[in-house]
């Protein structure tokens, strides 16, 4: 039996049989649960036989594995091409919550399995995935202290519990984004940061009593 | 074997045995998954028999939909008592805010669970727990349409949107809450609330840029 080889993001992106195996298994495991989908039935989604299936991948917990590791790493990347991209902490704040929901929605059963089936992974492996989590929030934290040196956002504002709050709107999409609804991704995105930057109180309000009360 | 009672809200916060096996229950299922738990380990937790246990649940799944059940009717709960208690906009929305991460975090394992392990109900029971959910989506859009008519929330927010945004930010304190942590439940749905009415956008930027961009 091979050695479970976790799937890199790059190995992921660039397509072919194993991710085709990590797209269906997922499809599976979101369906109908990590628990109830057999490898036999893993692998006849993608036209495996059971040794073809076992070629790839030695059990099902390494399949989950790459799973849970290839959004890490998909949201990992994603915050460091927006960073790339630009050092504007307006255009990056954009750019950071479009393509976050985007990348929740386009790959949502991923998403879905990493968030609902993390917990069965062994503390080993868990705490390897934790670690590109944390710094995933790192980053993310370092994003709006960026936006606070630039003046785009109040310095008093909490920097850990605003990453926790855009991390929570968005990554929620998992649940309940739809393809067939009225807004694509990068709309609810904008949506989404137009709330919280601009904030959704009614300017005719008296400013103060907002936020003493 | 008895029929599958599913336990009601009033029942279980009237506390005594079911309730008790609820809670170690939920416990459980946290910790180690719900699949990796067997019925016998959860009687263990709360000193009963496996007949012992048999006579309040009939399997695993009934546990499951009691818990499903009552983390719903947790929600619908307290955002009916914010309504009921003021009819000030402002004022529901800090409670809502605050009461409903305080319900999260109060009943940890319950809402883990429920939304890690609630695809493995099946649809029929499912089905009767969506109803329910969306009845609470349903309120918590009329709380925010209601605080648009008295001018606190502006017209042009979209209220589907808003109510998701505030069920994602403050729904995921079921994965990051600490009762170690230096923040009480309270404080971090006050800050949310700040957050969200007020945005976090520092006042000296020109306002068209954040909205037009």
């Amino acid at each position: 039996m091979p050695e479970a080889v976790p799937l890199g993001l790059d190995e992921y992106l660039a397509g072919g049989i194993r991710p085709r195996i990590i797209d269906a298994a997922a499809a599976l495991f979101r369906q109908r649960g990590f628990n109830a989908v057999s490898m036999i039935e893993a692998g006849q989604a993608v036209g495996l036989s059971k040794p073809g299936l076992y070629h790839h991948w030695p059990n099902k917990e390494a399949l989950l594995l790459s799973i849970v590791g290839i959004t890490g790493a998909l949201l990992l990347r994603q915050l460091e091409d927006v960073k790339a991209a630009t050092a504007d902490p307006e255009q990056r704040m954009r750019l950071f919550m479009r393509g976050r929901i985007a990348v929740v929605a386009r790959h949502q059963d991923l998403f879905t399995v990493t968030w609902q089936e993390r917990a069965i992974l062994g503390s080993g492996s868990y705490s390897r995935l934790a670690a590109t989590a944390e710094r995933y929030r790192d980053s993310v934290r370092s994003l709006i202290d960026d936006a606070k040196e630039a003046g785009l956002i109040r310095p008093e504002v909490d920097t850990h519990l605003l990453m926790l709050a855009i991390d929570g709107m968005t990554g929620c999409a998992y649940f309940w984004y739809r393809e067939q609804g009225a807004l694509r991704p990068a709309e609810i995105g904008d949506a989404f940061r137009d709330m919280l930057l601009g904030g959704v109180a009614d300017p005719g309000l008296p400013g103060p009593d907002i936020a003493a009360n």
